[in-house]
């Protein structure tokens, strides 16, 4: 195991009803609040009026900001940064899903940021000091309600980084799974892969002794891979959806990758999927993933062979560690396609043309600094174009 | 699945040598800190040389107060409270086990309290503030580096009650195995069965639909029971120490209970046993536990059967639930019996001539007004009392 640094500071208020809950738990930490959501979907829901009254019964005023979309874009972040100093609003509630809180992250460090908050993404400048964030989610999915991570797309460039730091770890989010009955079903089936994928990239390490966190990984996926389908075929099951929420919150707030070396390239080929393609990200990573398992597996197959075992549930004889490994990684396509989503770039609209572009960008080799990709194994754009190949 | 608050802030700063930043961990958050600890044992080991070495480098000075004891007492908290209001404290660091958490939180909130802060572990009084508390943990087992619970025994009254807020959730807590390698046989193996048992009184439950929640219990079960007899037969073993140091984090700071209603009966009964006899809490839960699921198992077989087979590791014919559960609860004997543990009362030297007044004591009917104990099946001073005579 190695050293590490647990801060899982983001309070979950879990369960029915907690969204009306929202003015009096902002109350003691905000006076006025930048209300921050996306495409209006929560006006026709109702969410909208449940918050808003929330706030007024608790004397909160508001300012507001919709428009967020998939790949929150820069230009709107800019738009809310603007907005908040106007307002002098002093937290920022995102009502939505990842790309709203993640919109909701960028515009709380850009009102202190001296200069253009990109610079902090494409750069990794540091940031001193941040609004505080809370969000009542209403897609499980990117973690974001926990994490300290935003990824932000600048839609000029058709670029897509993230950016880490504790201080904009919200400071408490609001989960409902009654909110996430009426998701359409790729939202859903795009947030299970997402939210897979978070443990994955935990999960897949060659950092040795860590039992405790190997065990919490596969609790995890097999958590969400029993009840996605389960949500799927009855959008109204609560129980499923209270397991999906809670598990995307467990993959993503740092607790299940503790003491372990990491991966993260499937995020990063994925990134440039979605920067020029504009997929969806789940979906970008529900094709990749198996991609990536076929191409690095052999370079530590015990670390596959528990997956299988342990994740996928394959039996037989370890005495052919490929085979039960061929095995995992065929269950997981299994469950993806069961789920409704894609197994190839082609399925995604992706064709070859800009394939060597994209692993270039991902690997940074486009802007003449290779910096590979991946803990579990490191990936040169070479590496990188193999895989999308892999999987056209 | 119910709904749940979930909060756990306490940063946890983990691995080998982390305890030589505790004052640059603490700098932004303190000038003076009472350095609290128990026996001296850390005089000994050297960790009170790097602990005050690390706060003098920082800039902080220190106030300091040992002689914490096992099962820590009121007498001491009181000179506390005292000390950090003479030398004006603003942050009380406690370098210890357990105990010496429990006692420096008590510590914190006495401070504001305005009358003997034995009234908020007696009736439950509400505390509206308290001193940040840090620490840098030398046993794995209370769980207390996280939670937001103090333990306190009234050596007097011979009495033993806890009190629970997030206003003593640490701050932040240093976790290095290393501390834990000169830790004697019988602290480890008591430390084992507390942390154990802060799984069990969560994991089984009437609620359902808690697959997350089940599993994490599941494996934190399970890794404890995996590396305890590795650490109990070589001592230095840093990988076991770390299984089992962060297991410990795990199994009580709140997120494995989420969403479920818990039981505590255990506790409950155990803390009649330390505050009459001051016997070590872990050893008192190794002896009342198999004996407390012997007694409600067949109130929900179906929770006993998944115990023994998905922590137990129990086969067999599911025809026959009763022989799956007994074989389960047999191995868990065995399992405290391998780490050395007692397994009645009377190794514990505990006999039967007071069991009544402590079965009295532990639901309160002792004094007049009867509160059962235990979620999963409501226990009266009678059930009590059976259960004490069944591990007599």
């Amino acid at each position: 195991m190695q050293n590490f640094d647990l801060y899982t500071p983001a309070r979950i208020l879990f369960g029915k009803g907690e969204e009306k809950r929202i003015g009096e738990l902002l109350k003691p930490h905000a006076s006025k609040v930048l209300l921050h959501y996306g495409s209006g979907s929560i006006k026709k829901s109702g969410l909208y009026d449940t918050v808003t009254a929330s706030l007024k019964e608790s004397g909160i005023s508001f300012a507001e900001l919709g428009g967020v979309k998939p790949n929150p874009r820069l230009s709107l972040v800019h738009e809310g940064i603007a907005l908040c100093k106007k307002e002098n609003v002093d937290l920022i509630l995102a009502v939505g899903g990842g790309s709203t809180i993640d919109s909701a992250k960028a515009i709380a460090m850009g009102v202190y940021y001296d200069g253009d908050i990109w610079e902090v993404y494409e750069q990794g400048k540091p940031v001193e000091k941040a609004l505080p964030v809370a969000t009542v989610l209403t897609i499980p999915a990117a973690g974001s309600e926990s994490s300290g991570d935003s990824v932000i797309t600048n839609e000029e460039k058709q670029l897509k980084f993230g950016y880490g730091s504790p201080l904009i770890r919200p400071l408490l989010s609001v989960m409902d799974p009654e909110l996430f009955f009426t998701l359409p079903k790729n939202q859903l089936a795009n947030g299970v892969a997402d939210m897979m994928s978070h443990v994955f990239e935990r999960y897949f390490t060659n950092t040795t002794h860590t039992d405790l966190t190997d065990g919490l990984c596969e609790v995890t996926l097999k958590t969400l891979m029993k009840n996605a389908p389960i949500a799927l075929d009855d959008p109204q099951n609560y129980d499923a959806w209270a397991e999906l929420g809670f598990s995307g919150t467990v993959a993503h707030n740092g607790l299940v990758g503790m003491g372990r070396e990491q991966d993260w390239a499937c995020h990063g080929m994925e990134h440039e999927l979605s920067a020029i393609y504009d997929v969806a990200h789940g979906a970008g990573l529900a094709v990749l993933t198996p991609g990536w398992m076929q191409y690095v597996y052999k370079d530590n197959i015990n670390m596959f062979v528990q997956f299988a075992v342990n994740v996928m549930g394959v039996e037989g004889s370890y005495r052919d560690p490929d085979a039960i490994v061929q095995e995992g990684i065929a269950r997981l396509r299994t469950f993806f396609k069961r789920m409704g989503l894609p197994g190839t770039l082609a399925e995604l609209g992706i064709g070859e043309d800009r394939l060597e572009e994209m692993a270039k960008k991902a690997t940074g080799a486009a802007f003449g600094e290779e910096s590979p990709l991946g803990g579990f194994k490191k990936l040169y754009w070479q590496d990188v174009l193999a895989i999308y190949k892999l999987v056209k």
